[in-house]
């Protein structure tokens, strides 16, 4: 198939879609480090976390072993209303670089939540429903995840209750509109509805809000609510399954063409997109069936793999959540003001943690300038409007493809947009205005951070 | 092929894709009245309007004979890193609404202009730089079709300056945004940049804008700035004639999988879109090859087609501009405050209104929370965000399938979904809050509009 002409954008047909998502844990040697009850520093059980997650998402979090989970049918149905997505050959780009790379893209924003998180998002409210509960909780910081859980819950007919970081609930009035459009209810967070609410706005009473104190209150709230659970749009093992169709996808629509990836490259936050992304790919690097150099990008407001420590981490601020074995900044680090809210965890999952700490993938850190320079650039010349998160991974992708330019390698770079940018305009705004900071943690800012780390 | 399974979403190969635009008035037995020169009001010639319209994009203006324009290469190009855009079957609304119809829409916002005015947009830089011209001028009132042509005289490297209607420019900033990342110049409309603008502004020194206001202004930048020439993204002979597209490929998508559309439906505004969408079905209908039930859906507040005027009348509030024959409130009618901005017009393409002036073509008007009912409705069952333009189409074709429900008729429905409502949470902010309005003209206030037209 090699001599077929690779259109601009590759679609699979339906029949073409995976049926099952890959758990990529199956095939590593080093199984990511269990989930720690904060009071044991025990492993938690399924019965432990019974209260918090769905049953069956318990069920796909805890299994290290199964390589394949079949996609339930209603799953794939809804799926098939924007799946698959586009895996774009950038032919515009690569003649603008001037490069002998080829790239590709995995273009996850063409639907209303703008992002790949709609891929998890409908399968946790699918077994939410089930399960026959009310109701889920969750906590949205760039208000991607909230709105793809919106979505997802209006079509299950599912209470939807978002907890939104404050500072983006007033900065992003349009996001909680779209969220409303959808029936869910948001609250900005913190908020005096909970008790860690009202005990971080007494301790913090101008605060603005973070992404693990926002978890904090939807972890409270679905606890303490009847028939509702919590569901979270990343990091978790459950949601790097969910989101292994987008790498299954890639992969199939790269083999279809007989096209061979070199480096695979893709921003990280907490890991949903490139967990998901680099999945099977990396399956087949453990299992020694083929090679990638593999690029996770992170802001260099936010470095948790490229300066954090793999330790043991609670995985909100209020710490009422289990402890995780991760790449970590400490729970209550807060970052510089960056605009890409996506990537402003403190913490990564534990999967993507244990392998890069078997150095099974490398990492880089970006200025936030350079990266919206790459977006604006990569707007002009492929005319898509990338989200900040996604432009992280064009800045890297840029970067290596002007390596091939000048060492002369036909490389093949295929990178994750995860993303559009529309509801992010305040920021190129300030991007265009200059106002931008690229402000990076200092040591000494993060030694605080570390101090705090709980003694496991 | 009726046998094969028909996929949620159709999209045509690369190949597939048509290679030359339909004009739709080589097949019209009665021709669109000519433009009128406003001073002799003889027909405008092709040297009379060179002053304000590219070349080549005249020649297609003027020509009512040539039934095929073959698409540049270098569009073709363009067009593939977005289109083809799917044809969507809408099996989730078929079921929500339980009805025996077939429900189609062509989906054409997956672009960063958000719909599909970046079919001409493109159209029109290519000419203007194929030309060695500097720079194009334009108006918008939504910001789709200003995005759309920033982000095409960005990709051809030509200078773009949008005037906006000032009401859009300030509640509409991060469209002005978007447009600033194309490199486009934004300024809202009127302004003291000139003479007409300066003139409105004296005489109504608190007006909020109109597009007919702004059409004035930008044309006079056009026609004094040496080696500019003003670009439009509706009513035109030429941009139906580049929006064919949308119809060549939804028509086919529907010959691949052996589907005849029984209702086709769209949205009327100028008529770029509606135009575009049934231009090959209706060269059918005009050569008897095929029947179809063709609807134009336009505002109760707007009700051009339904309400107006066959006349000829200024295509511009400023009277700078030609005259058209066309269905029109006027050149001065301000519609009551509505949030579909594309669909503001006074009046209505040429072309349309000659066909439905002879009867080839229905129009219905409806009213604004009817539209937004819809919209919402449609977002929460289809999960894609529609324009409040589009959502006047949706509304339409929901009614449509409901009747077939009550007459058990299996008919098929193809509507235009325009675009994607991410710049308009304002409006449905207002609608969730109650506060929208659903003003219609009295006949009295239609009527002062009437009694302006000019006496042709």
């Amino acid at each position: 198939m090699t001599s077929q002409a690779i259109p601009y954008k590759i679609y699979l047909s339906e029949s073409e879609m995976p049926t099952a998502w890959y758990n990529l844990r199956a095939d590593m040697v080093n199984k990511p480090a269990p989930l720690l009850n904060p009071g044991t520093l025990q492993p938690m059980t399924a019965q432990e976390l019974s209260g918090v997650f769905c049953d069956e998402l318990i069920r796909q979090e805890l299994d290290n072993d199964t390589a394949l989970f079949p996609i339930p049918e209603q799953i794939l149905s809804f799926y098939k209303m924007y799946r698959p997505s586009p895996l774009v050959r950038a032919y515009c780009l690569e003649e603008k670089l001037g490069t002998p790379a080829k790239i590709y893209y995995k273009f996850e924003g063409n639907n209303t939540s703008g992002s790949h998180k709609l891929n998890s998002a409908i399968a946790q409210a699918y077994y939410a429903k089930e399960q026959g509960l009310k109701g889920v909780t969750t906590e949205t910081g760039a208000g991607q995840w909230g709105t793809a859980l919106s979505m997802a819950c209006s079509y299950y007919g599912l209470d939807c209750k978002v907890y939104m970081v404050k500072v983006s609930y007033e900065q992003k009035p349009f996001r909680r509109e779209v969220m409303r459009t959808y029936g869910a209810s948001v609250t900005p967070s913190p908020s005096m509805e909970t008790q860690v609410g009202r005990k971080i706005l007494a301790e913090h009473p101008g605060t603005t809000g973070s992404l693990g104190c926002t978890i904090s209150e939807a972890v409270e709230a679905a606890t303490s609510t009847p028939g509702y659970r919590y569901v979270l749009g990343s990091v978790l093992n459950q949601v790097l399954l969910h989101q292994s169709v987008i790498g299954l996808e890639t992969k199939a629509a790269l083999d279809k063409y007989g096209v061979k990836a070199d480096i695979i490259i893709g921003c990280a936050g907490g890991g949903s997109n490139l967990g998901g992304l680099i999945a099977p790919f990396m399956g087949q690097k453990l299992r020694g069936e083929a090679d990638y150099r593999i690029i996770a990008v992170e802001p260099a407001s936010c470095p948790s793999f490229t300066r954090g420590k793999f330790a043991y981490d609670f995985c909100d601020t209020g710490m009422v959540c289990p402890l995780a074995k991760m790449y970590t900044l400490g729970s209550g680090f807060i970052p510089a003001p960056n605009h890409a809210g996506g990537l402003r965890y403190h913490g990564m999952s534990s999967t993507l943690s244990q392998l890069y700490h078997d150095g099974l993938m490398e990492a880089v850190s970006v200025k936030q300038t350079d990266v919206f320079q790459a977006a604006e650039y990569f707007a002009r010349v492929e005319g898509i409007l990338p989200a900040p998160e996604s432009a992280h991974a064009i800045k890297v992708a840029i970067d290596e493809a002007v390596k091939c330019r000048e060492t002369g390698e036909e490389k093949t770079i295929v990178f994750g947009l995860t993303g559009t940018g529309y509801f992010d305009m305040v920021a190129y705004e300030k991007f265009h205005d200059g106002l931008m900071s690229d402000y990076i943690p200092t040591d000494e800012e993060l030694q605080v951070g570390f101090d705090k780390l709980p003694k496991v």
